[in-house]
């Protein structure tokens, strides 16, 4: 089954604002395994709306279309919808109830024109606006159905959701599931070349690799006739996947980011942690505080971006700096080591680089990063060259900072566990 | 002249990705005074692309397309844009030279599969991509304009702002032309109650407010037969604006940031500046290390998330932190007289606030936050209730600290010079 986006504004056309409504819509299809082949955007131009949609009729079995519900005259989705589908437009009593309870209730005066958004086409389905006067509509013929929705996301968000939804998974008899594994500490590449036997064999389920800044996320998606079947196909490929790439998964929730899985290991293991920046000039320390909840293992951070405050700050040696200079792996390491000790922490990840534009040599390019992580005595560093502007050079380095944050917990605890293991051996001994 | 906006790319389609690249060039075209009538996604469809290109030139004078320049097999928005304007493919010796340096740079391998991206339509435009390996490219014909620009935003808007711009711009005989003209400290209604009369009577040129995180910004727009004419009409308006706003704008240059704008004042009056923040954690030395030289003002900066922190690293006293909380004026004014005395810095912001979604009481609500500012002596501090969620609020946060900082340094140099006129004036009495 087809489906087709048409998005009504010509605050789009303008740039005003950014479509996220067809990003919104085009994702939920998708996992209802809807095929999506066209989205368009038009303006609030009777001619070309109505020349688009019987365009979009012909084609497509399923229309969506968004914005231009409103109440003024410029508003003319519906009216243009309707007659495309050859219906006529009723005053529906109870969306006119709704209106009235929705403006008393906020306070707002009602005008004549409200009034226009009580009309709905004969035979529809109306779709309730709970955050809105605008009803969204559902409409249907022996070929199409065409959907009505209004335009703000936070009232076409919800009545997508509650309402568009299961109506459309009820046209499906098959749905399209997915599941997204996010992995850190390797390249797009380098990932997709260790499951590139999976790739070029896959039917059902599919996995696909997306490049995001530093990160890795592999979508498995697989289609079936219910939810359920759809995650038992699942579950093999992620298991493939937890196999293959072990611990460079760092979560298998799509709403978690890494700074939440580096929180949680904090919190789990009771180690403290503080950040000494240069280059990111508190990028990293900013990101550890998105999550909420960390001030018990985050207190403190340092920004030195002179070499002065690398000596004063973080105890950097004043030899180390004229010998290898800022940006060196030993500042990265003394950095780290300082900045635990001056804050007392178990941990201290450091970042020193040049970002650019300006202050690149040949020996030192811009791009040129040293990552120092400091944790429970052991000290890693990684060089990293990147490219690209000043604030994705400083990006890629938070996300590398947070990887190797990570790697270091892991590494910790590990080596931890083992010391147990052995002494418990010993003592069974 | 009217263009029209293809994207190319299934990720679009099924929603993995909100497509930004076309709200940036819709927002450029309409400066530039192009209708754009339509905007349309499509996937990795040979046929359906196809036929969309000629319903394009059809009715269109200038089309631009995003993505599909990629090396894969997949990557076909060239091949079917040269068929459509019926010209063939050849090898370009520059652009295969480009790529070459490219991915050297990089350490990437070259696969055969790239040099496919060193073909381009005969007799066509060809724009550089200094971000990565596809080339942009402009095919004309009698009719038609193909404008075929890759999908990254990294590439696509360098080479949209460094090449297309002035391309499109010379096509047009009437063009559009509108200065920007950025304010701080002021909120948008307050901003357009100011500036009313002129928008209720306005023709050419025209004055719309837009509504930034913490900023006003005010288009001045004017439609003229060149560049020259447009811009004497603006001045007048931009005149009576800065007539109107006086200090509340911090620059009419749109690719000034307001840190841009606090650090060339800093250079300017030899200041130092250090940064105190608990709930930003590390935004706002981040927003000012975004601006690339910073470094002879801005040495070092804090992260105090903790009360511990506050008081260890700051001076905050014990007492106040108990007697008014973190998250009062109090704090925030020690945080910045403390910082600047630990930094020995002339100037210190300081941010202390509750961010949410957790921590917020009924005395002291999710989105408290209390700003502080020392400078050379004075102490300024401003307390704030802002709506959001955390991120939003911590993002207010640093524009609002940004603002007092301009503001301190405008106060201190206004007093100074005020100081030297008495001193002269006595001196010449």
């Amino acid at each position: 089954m087809t489906v087709e986006l048409i998005c009504v504004g010509t605050e789009l056309l303008l740039g005003n604002i950014v479509n996220t409504n067809a990003a919104f819509i085009s994702e939920k299809c998708a996992m209802l395994g809807l095929s999506m082949y066209y989205q368009s955007v038009v303006g609030d131009n009777p001619g070309r709306l109505e020349h688009l949609l019987h365009m979009a009729k012909e084609r497509s079995d399923v229309i969506i279309l968004s914005g231009g519900l409103g109440p003024t005259q410029d508003d003319l989705t519906k009216e243009i919808a309707a007659r495309v589908m050859d219906k006529s437009l009723v005053e529906d009593s109870k969306v006119r109830k709704a209106i009235q309870e929705f403006m008393t209730k906020r306070g707002n005066t009602i005008t004549e024109n409200n009034w226009k958004q009580a009309l709905v086409p004969e035979d529809c389905i109306v779709l309730h606006n709970s955050n809105g006067t605008a009803p969204g509509i559902i409409m249907e013929d022996e070929d199409t159905r065409i959907i009505l929705l209004p335009g703000p996301p936070n009232e076409l968000i919800p009545m997508f959701e509650e309402q568009v939804y299961s109506y459309l998974h009820n046209l499906q008899p098959e749905i399209i599931c997915s599941k997204m594994v996010k992995l850190c500490g390797i390249g797009e590449s380098a990932a997709e070349t260790k499951i590139l036997d999976l790739i070029n064999t896959q039917k059902n389920p599919t996995v696909a690799p997306y490049a995001k800044t530093g990160e890795v996320h592999l979508r498995i998606t697989a289609k079936a006739a219910n939810e359920k079947d759809a995650f038992t196909m699942i579950a093999p490929m992620e298991e493939e996947l937890k196999r293959r790439f072990g611990n460079l998964i760092y979560t298998d929730d799509p709403q978690v980011t890494l700074e939440m899985v580096v929180a949680k290991l904090l919190k789990k293991y009771h180690f403290t942690v503080t950040t000494a920046e240069s280059c990111t000039g508190g990028l990293l320390a900013a990101r550890l505080v998105n999550v909420s909840g960390i001030s018990e293992n985050f207190k403190e951070g340092y920004i030195t971006y002179s070499n002065d405050a690398k000596e004063k700050l973080l105890g950097v040696s004043h030899e180390t700096l004229k010998t290898y200079g800022a940006v060196s792996s030993q500042t990265a390491a003394e950095m780290a080591e300082g900045g635990a000790k001056a804050a007392k922490a178990d941990i201290c990840v450091s970042i020193t680089g040049i970002a650019g534009p300006e202050g690149g040599t040949e020996e030192k390019p811009v791009g040129l990063v040293y990552i120092g992580c400091y944790c429970k005595g052991k000290v890693y560093t990684k060089k990293n060259l990147y490219t690209g502007n000043r604030s994705k050079i400083r990006e890629y380095s938070v996300a590398t900072a947070l990887t190797l944050l990570r790697k270091a917990i892991l590494n910790e605890v590990n080596e931890r566990n083992e010391k147990t293991t052995r002494n418990l051996n010993k003592m069974n001994k």
